[in-house]
């Protein structure tokens, strides 16, 4: 494990129109994956396109980061779609992404879904096969999260003959049972530094996870997720890159 | 010229959601050529699939046909956008589509853009210069109109090294400049089944068009756009397929 | 009983765009009460003002349909929406509907929720208090569905001094709960022109109506559903009215 | 002229969703006029809402800013609508934004176009008289901008029994023909604190307002409009208040 490395991955690119949102400026140099928004959730052919510039100037890759259409809930509210039109609707967005990247002579290097989309397929077999079937025809890994039982997604993914890539969150307190603790609970979200740099190690060094509860369990993470909502997140990205 | 063949092409996969239009079920195995709404005007991820595996089932050329985003207008009224932005929102349309294709191991074949955008590019040399720009990515034909003289058109199309399709209009009257007639003069369409065979032949045999004050114009068209609108339209590409 | 009036309602205006959608004129003399819909599942401005000059020619009621924020799945796909934004988003579409009926001198008469709003309400007391709240902004009823115990939905509606409708359905079979059976139930939707015509005799005369498993259960009712699709729809119509 | 009174007026509630704009907290309580996006260019129910509430605390004037449906350009890019689509599209903003105002016991005072609408109806009359047939339905003044001979809007105006309320603008240069100096042209906005407090000076105390090229042309307003976009601009609006 001592080699082990594991890469940064933030959201980025969502604005929309007028509307800005983070600092990609700042973070893109300091992350590895950055996961752009399709304009359902937020972002706009503009956008993408000055984003995948962003991301070539850095040699970050660029992943898809498809949603449910829904801009005014940022695509965090759940929509009751048939299990089709997910795939075809995350198609759909990908392929918008990845005709962009490809008139800058650049790829999609993966898929992540965003938001409900990301925690439903979690929930749902069904919609994690739908998204699954859809990300498959790019020829790209799909980001979901990194649990202790990953068998489940594994055989849908095999299904499609799919890549999986796992991310870890950095500030995000896990359960025994290796999924995220839910934003509701007291302490889901961890907000000191040496909290979030101790846990970035332990999953990066060790592959383990100290839950909510105090106990060690395993989790193979690929990747990390990172936030860059404010300065002080930025910060914070600062020091996890130097503690890998 | 006795040995010219010229395709058929007809705008398809128009329904949106719950909403019908068109019959594509019916006019399908009568054209060469579908032009495929991509979402802005028409046409939602669902539905640009099962078109696109109507015209497998035919094998019938898929074309996008992008537009302003406009779903309540249809995309016939005209969006002030900047140059950049129209070449990206093509893009990002066509990539939508292309990915779909690919998704049922077929191509897109060529890009024929919609309404309003397909107006004001022919209108204002800087709208097509984005489109082609953003065609040109895509490495197939741009679709336009066959005017007596294309030559701003085409040394545009070759900075990009864009090959175009020029098309013609099956029921659209002349003007003794190329153009057609405007739809609010009188006579602008052509509705009589004899007129339309007669236009249909003397582009296809002989490269000409009678003007609406009778004149025969040369036309260099390598595609005729026919309507399925009703079942009146449907029985006239039929005969239109008879003649050629 | 024997003296009961029972209206009829029916969903209209629920074209958009170009996109046409059942057949407003022949309905609107039939029915006494046109749900129109406000922009957020189906219909635009211009939709809504014509359907408005339609309802007042046949001296119809106007009664606003509001819906979740998808065109493309025609507001039948639940969007998990915050109870705050369901009120606001409510109030929305009434107040659009309802300035467009003054400018034709006219007034709304009553609000009847759309689809997976509709649906949701009636399983989630929160979703109805959202409703509730936003219809008693403009001082007319809401629209439900009649049921054996309406006793949860009457608590919620007096905290708002809000008046309620009760409606049944022509052709839907009821479970003996007087919840209308599931469209995934065999049998759910009558079909027989003698099942609906005898289904709307026993509401309308008796309060009463059979359930899918051969009971007669109480059902009040102050107006019944039709539907308008297609032609022999519309001749369901004219029989239901005859027989009223 | 010593006597008179002028308001200040400024765009707000021009956040989005999950994206901020503007600081309305630090500026309601300084303007007098409160011009509300209604969803099409920006804003949402939930802060229409909010907004209204906002306003209702300081006292501050609340006018509808109803605009092009366009959320990607921000209501600036001009979209060839027909006159009466206008008409509808305006009365559908403002009825929405009323009925959420009536929510809270308060009342629209007024309509303001926004953007393109705004710019497209000075320049177009067939535009104007489309938003004054609307706004008219409302019984309340539509704002439009102040120039040297209003008279073609007053005629419009009057057939619809509407009143005007005239803006100047603090920070934008005149063209000796009164109407505001294009942005592309250099000089057109003033950034220099005493300019822009000696425009405000000139227009609210003697009626005047100094051109580009430095003449003194009359201009007759009611209210002038301030921008709170930054920091510093929040800061102008204080002096502002302050001069007046």
């Amino acid at each position: 494990m001592t080699k082990r490395t594991i890469t940064l991955n933030c959201d980025m690119g969502e604005s929309f129109g007028m509307w800005e949102m983070g600092n990609d400026e700042a973070i893109m140099p300091w992350v590895d994956m950055a996961n752009l928004a399709c304009g359902f959730h937020a972002s706009d052919p503009d956008i993408m396109l000055n984003t995948i510039k962003l991301a070539i100037k850095h040699d970050t890759q660029i992943g898809a980061h498809p949603s449910y259409p829904d801009l005014q809930g940022f695509g965090r509210r759940k929509l009751d779609m048939d299990k089709d039109s997910i795939t075809n609707m995350v198609i759909y967005q990908v392929g918008a992404l990845k005709a962009l990247a490809e008139s800058q002579n650049t790829q999609i290097s993966y898929v992540k879904p965003h938001g409900a989309l990301y925690n439903s397929m979690l929930r749902d077999l069904t919609i994690f096969d739908a998204v699954a079937d859809a990300v498959a025809c790019f020829g790209v890994p799909l980001m979901t999260l990194a649990m202790s039982d990953n068998e489940k997604l594994l055989d849908i993914a095999d299904k499609y003959e799919l890549p999986l890539l796992f991310e870890a969150f950095a500030d995000r307190a896990y359960l025994s049972n290796g999924e995220l603790a839910p934003r509701s609970m007291s302490g889901s979200v961890l907000s000191q530094e040496e909290e979030i740099l101790d846990q970035v190690k332990q999953i990066a060094q060790y592959g383990k996870v100290r839950t909510i509860d105090g106990c060690l369990i395993p989790i193979e993470a690929d990747t990390i997720c990172v936030h860059g909502d404010n300065d002080q997140a930025i910060r914070m990205i600062h020091k996890i890159r130097d503690a890998l």
